[in-house]
């Protein structure tokens, strides 16, 4: 089986995992159920609610940019754009409540009413995220009988609890959570995330919710969490490429009584965010391998991230990884096709570490040794285009013949 | 096996199909010769020249916009820019001459050297394509050899010859010519294309020479080449994702003597080049499917485009169909990410000619009924953004398992 270890980052200094997931964190309580919401004999939880017991919660929010979006993603921008208040999450897998017009709306809202009827708080306080198969009402009966019969609390367990509940095609569930010392006092960063068959760019959803013991002044979390979403989910995401229920949701409860530096925490943000969206990854469908494409020397940012994204979602560069084929051709390709400013006898490729193009044309790297790296489970290509001082990172992965096995429908 | 009769277009009136495919139309001679360009050991030809015996024939061309361009093209181009006096084209494949650098341009020229040679005209006269392996030098002695052996002749097999001489991947040779009947006399407009694996966005190599006996004037020679293609060829791939080869070369030798209204040839050129575009989507690497994707309603032609392709290049739309699965919701997502302007609510798509979805939610028509025609080896699916007045239509495939099973490397 995949393990997440196998692609870990590095954890920043003063650093420590702990368990809990996104109930780590001081403040937080939740619970997972199976409501039976895409089948009533189904044995997994589909149902999830986390809540902050601190009345001043902060809290933020990125969403697709799917133009199409889903009937949980309006309610939850509305109610975030409408301000204060906002506490709680609830989440669903096996219905992605989207397509499904204003009575998907409707369900929405009342989905929202029942967590709020279970945490106690009013029915403004409550986000809404669903995942699953788009175009079929969603059973809001279900939910709302097996909001009824949750059970809130905290426990080590029920962090990894809620991050099964909303796995859809995931092998493993997602979840991680860190202490950070600093000189003021510890505080936490906890989060889960759901999403496989997330091989750009035509996404499966993705959805995660971050959680936060420190103490993060409002005007300054939205910003935070953007520029983390930025450097981390968006990394696999083709320019806008996004399903119709992509969400982000991070709440800061506070309960730590820490204001920490905002680059320490920042950085910390940044770790459980890219760890999360690594897990993704790594989970997608049929995936052998998981891929960092870096693009260097780019004439300007949007240039380095065309390029890199152009290699990181080229079909036949990423069969030729499945194959374990350190084909340069097919990357010489996309490159010259994505858009950037190039000149080919400028290009320099190598595959974990090891040159394999120079000036455009085959390193005298010998052969056997690239095949081993290529043969490895992770691999980071590295591109320099030696045309200007940006870069851009994506992430990736092959794709396999079980990938489309796995898709041909339901 | 798969058959172009299967995909086949409507031909337009007063006009029939003839044998010959480039070779059909009067004033041109060409030959096919196994050069061992791949290895020595293979038993297919893999070299072709087609010249024209007319001393004042023009010549258009289009290529491919990436800026990573194998030697063939630059070499063409520069031909093309130059002038007069151009009248055969040397094709190989096994080898594409790409990423080879300042020796890849030289090798280029060497073998345009033996091709004028054989055919007994200036080097100036010359344009070359390649087509297969990148980043390997070219066999350059192999090839004059091979022309060497070559017999030059008209024949009716012959142009099947040719066809067969430039495939790569490709299952099935494409080859087509067609004769009109106007009222100045008889015309005739043939061709050959390669390509197969051709899956965009990230296609193989796409080559393709098509002739005519009408005398064009070489002002609106270049033109019209461009507008057919945009109606053919560039249906097939997404803005600019072309390889380092694409080529199409029109040569008009003007031996009938005739010049038709440019109405009448534009359409058979158009017909001719789109029925050879439709020919290589047809042999994708995998196909099981080929799918006409019509986007109408859009607010510019632009979003028309983006929209068509988004769907049209959808690994998990074009899963979908590998499994006769109509999930429109893919379908959705895809035009909701696009870029295009659309509004939810408005969107209707309907799968060869069945209601599947009305104003964003799913349509009454019977699932068994969709189901049915999902099964098809040929899809239509037509979608109305009802935003404005333009429409756009790409053609694709399917996604099997078959399709990375073959692009897993060499």
């Amino acid at each position: 089986m995949k393990s997440y270890a196998d692609i870990a980052g590095f954890l920043p200094l003063q650093t420590r995992k702990v368990p809990g997931g996104p109930l780590a964190p001081e403040g937080f309580i939740g619970g997972a159920v199976n409501a039976g919401i895409k089948s009533e004999m189904s044995k997994r939880n589909d149902l999830a609610l986390i809540v902050s017991t601190e009345a001043y919660t902060h809290v933020a929010g990125t969403f697709t940019t799917n133009k199409v979006k889903a009937a949980p993603v309006r309610l939850s921008q509305a109610r975030l754009r409408a301000g204060e208040g906002t506490r709680a999450v609830v989440l669903n897998s096996g219905n992605a409540n989207a397509c499904t017009g204003k009575s998907g709306l409707a369900a929405a809202r009342e989905m929202a009413v029942a967590a709020a009827d279970k945490a106690d708080i009013p029915v403004e306080g409550v986000l809404v995220c669903s995942t699953g198969r788009i175009g079929v009402p969603l059973p809001v009966a279900r939910i709302r009988e097996g909001l009824g019969r949750m059970e809130l609390g905290r426990g080590q367990g029920g962090g990894d609890a809620l991050a099964r509940a909303i796995m859809t095609s995931d092998t493993f569930p997602k979840c991680l959570a860190v202490e950070v010392k600093t000189s003021g006092g510890r505080f936490r960063v906890g989060g889960m995330a759901k999403g496989a068959g997330m091989i750009n760019p035509n996404m499966a959803t993705m959805l995660s919710v971050i959680t936060t013991d420190a103490h993060i002044p409002k005007a300054d979390l939205q910003r935070l969490l953007r520029m983390a979403v930025e450097d981390s989910f968006n990394r696999i995401t083709v320019d806008g490429d996004m399903s119709t229920n992509d969400t982000v949701i991070l709440l800061a409860s506070g309960a730590s009584k820490i204001r920490p530096p905002e680059k320490i925490f920042f950085q910390t943000l940044c770790f459980v965010a890219s760890e999360l969206a690594r897990m993704i990854v790594w989970d997608g469908e049929g995936v052998s391998r998981f891929v960092e494409v870096e693009v260097s020397g780019a004439a300007s940012s949007r240039d380095a991230r065309r390029a890199a994204e152009a290699v990181a979602n080229s079909t036949l560069v990423k069969c030729a990884w499945a194959g374990g084929d350190p084909n340069w051709g097919r990357i010489m390709d996309a490159l010259g096709y994505s858009g950037a400013r190039m000149t080919e006898s400028r290009v320099d490729i190598d595959y974990n570490g090891l040159p394999l193009v120079r000036g455009g044309e085959q390193a005298p790297t010998p052969w056997k040794k690239i095949l081993t790296q290529a043969a490895r489970p992770r691999l980071r290509v590295t591109v320099d285009l030696h045309s200007g001082p940006y870069r851009y990172e994506a992430w990736t992965t092959d794709l396999t013949e079980e990938y489309v096995r796995l898709n041909l429908g339901e």
